[in-house]
């Protein structure tokens, strides 16, 4: 540790870790193991800050924290979007996760050290594909000690990963909660599905949909509109935000078969509740799951990044 | 034929048909041959007339064209629906077309003969499934002869169905039209996608997004987000909205395998248009396809119809 390092670790912490993404806004100030001295959270997201406003954002929580006014700030998400901070350039698959920080560039108009790691694209692993974030999570499972592996992050926009010596060998991004969101309010099947009514990993009508797009022949499109005519013709008495759910995510794993070898096991990174409708639905598929801390992930892996800026690189002389 | 239905084919027509869907209405005033004699066209469909302005709707139009008060209508659609002018239940798969008829339901509220054809659904012989509308131009290609054969009609909800003597033995609905709707205007891929750039069958991300679909181990929800990354990445300058749309033309043809049997020619009834891309991409498959004219074929089914009510039936009496 050189001297300023010591000085943050033994004051008002090491550095601040952020991870910026498109409608939310996490900050941790920590020490110089890691460990969390405080924590910030809003949706001031990358759209909420389109405007220009990302220091005024970041000062105000770092403030919030009493951080020292040349505390570091490593920043890993939308903020380095075209339409963010300041474009971070994607580093292309295979790409080396404990290598993100050599790629970190600085946003101007702030007076204090900020750098904002890089997101991922692949060009020629895989269909045309790219990630702002998750490949900070990976990098911190690689912290963790899984370098090899399948990872699946449920959301919006799923994220697939192979992991191969703490690289990202090839991943794919599936459209799942887009399109269950896109169905479910604004297509036809609306007329046939309660929005309001929730549902479990253990709903019949889950369980149904998974099922059917497991098996031989599923096509997506060609099946959807039977959640609507069993609504019609009074013969299915699940719920259909259910089946349409395990429809889509059924549909996804079967699109994903390619990522998992015999026996894999998937590591599930995601809400609690998107983690349990996954984690059955692959055991439905055949396949093992275990889930890991998304939150955890994303810190270790900016304090990975952090920890080779401010220690070990020439940047912050 | 009786006296009354010489009457009829001898003054001003014989009787009318309509097609009456969702967003559209079309009546022919035929002669006894099934002559067109006049025609009206309105987008006075279902959603304009829920308010139960059918019976005024129908006369209007009845009225432009000199009908005779006491003329008799068949109607095929949309206003047999629970929310139409009066249900005319489904008639269910295997479904006898030369048999519509026999169902036919009479709605109150008009001093004229008025019969609305069934709809047909599906709860045995696949997937949960209804149609108003399509039955009766399958009926119509049963009266040219076409008693057996795959039949494709796209559009919003595009009906792919069996006939088997003269009988529907299966169809499916499939979203394509919707989805293209929504993914292209309301998904993220909206940002890659020109809502104003024109395509053809033979644009080249036409014919990509086609043998992408067909090939193996496609997934549409896993490949839909390389459209945006693809324009993300710079990757790609051909048509964003023509790789959709043959993405969900190929899914919609690899999801109907089943039902195209070895050197089957699959009969296209639709727009100009559609029936140009999926005869493409039909052809991509390695499937012949022939083109049915739509509005010929529901005359033909309705004017069937109507020779069984009117002139063989007690109905009238």
């Amino acid at each position: 540790m050189n001297s300023r390092a010591q000085d943050k670790a033994a004051g008002a912490g090491f550095c601040a870790l952020a991870d910026w993404g498109t409608s939310n806004f996490r900050l941790w100030l920590v020490d110089g193991n890691g460990n969390v001295l405080g924590k910030r959270q809003s949706d001031e997201g990358l759209l909420a800050c389109a405007d220009g406003r990302f220091a005024n954002v970041l000062e105000s929580h770092l403030s919030a924290l009493g951080a020292a006014p040349d505390l570091p700030v490593v920043i890993a998400g939308m903020a380095g979007a075209r339409t963010g901070w300041r474009e971070a350039p994607y580093v292309e698959t295979p790409a080396s996760l404990d290598a993100l920080y050599r790629q970190a560039v600085s946003p101007a108009g702030i007076n204090r050290p900020v750098f904002i790691l890089p997101g991922v694209c692949q060009r020629t692993t895989g269909p045309f594909d790219v990630m702002r974030g998750e490949e900070t999570q990976l990098a911190g499972a690689v912290e963790t000690g899984l370098s090899n592996g399948v990872f699946c992050l449920p959301g919006t926009h799923s994220k697939w990963v192979l992991l191969t010596d703490g690289r990202i060998a090839a991943f794919r991004t599936v459209m799942t909660g887009e399109l269950f969101d896109l169905v479910s309010k604004q297509s036809i099947l609306k007329h046939s599905i309660d929005q309001n009514q929730p549902f479990t990993a253990d709903d019949p009508g889950f369980l149904g949909g998974v099922m059917e797009a497991l098996a031989d022949g599923f096509s997506l499109t060609a099946h959807l509109f039977s959640i609507r005519a069993a609504g019609l013709l009074g013969g299915d008495a699940t719920s259909a935000a259910a089946r349409l759910s395990g429809m889509l995510i059924g549909a996804e794993i079967t699109g994903m078969k390619s990522f998992m070898p015999h026996n894999a096991t998937v590591h599930l990174i995601g809400s609690s509740r998107l983690t349990a409708l996954y984690g059955k639905a692959l055991e439905i598929a055949g396949a093992r799951s275990a889930v890991l801390d998304g939150d955890e992930l994303v810190r270790k892996g900016l304090f990975a990044a952090a920890k080779a800026l401010f220690l070990n690189s020439e940047k912050l002389k």
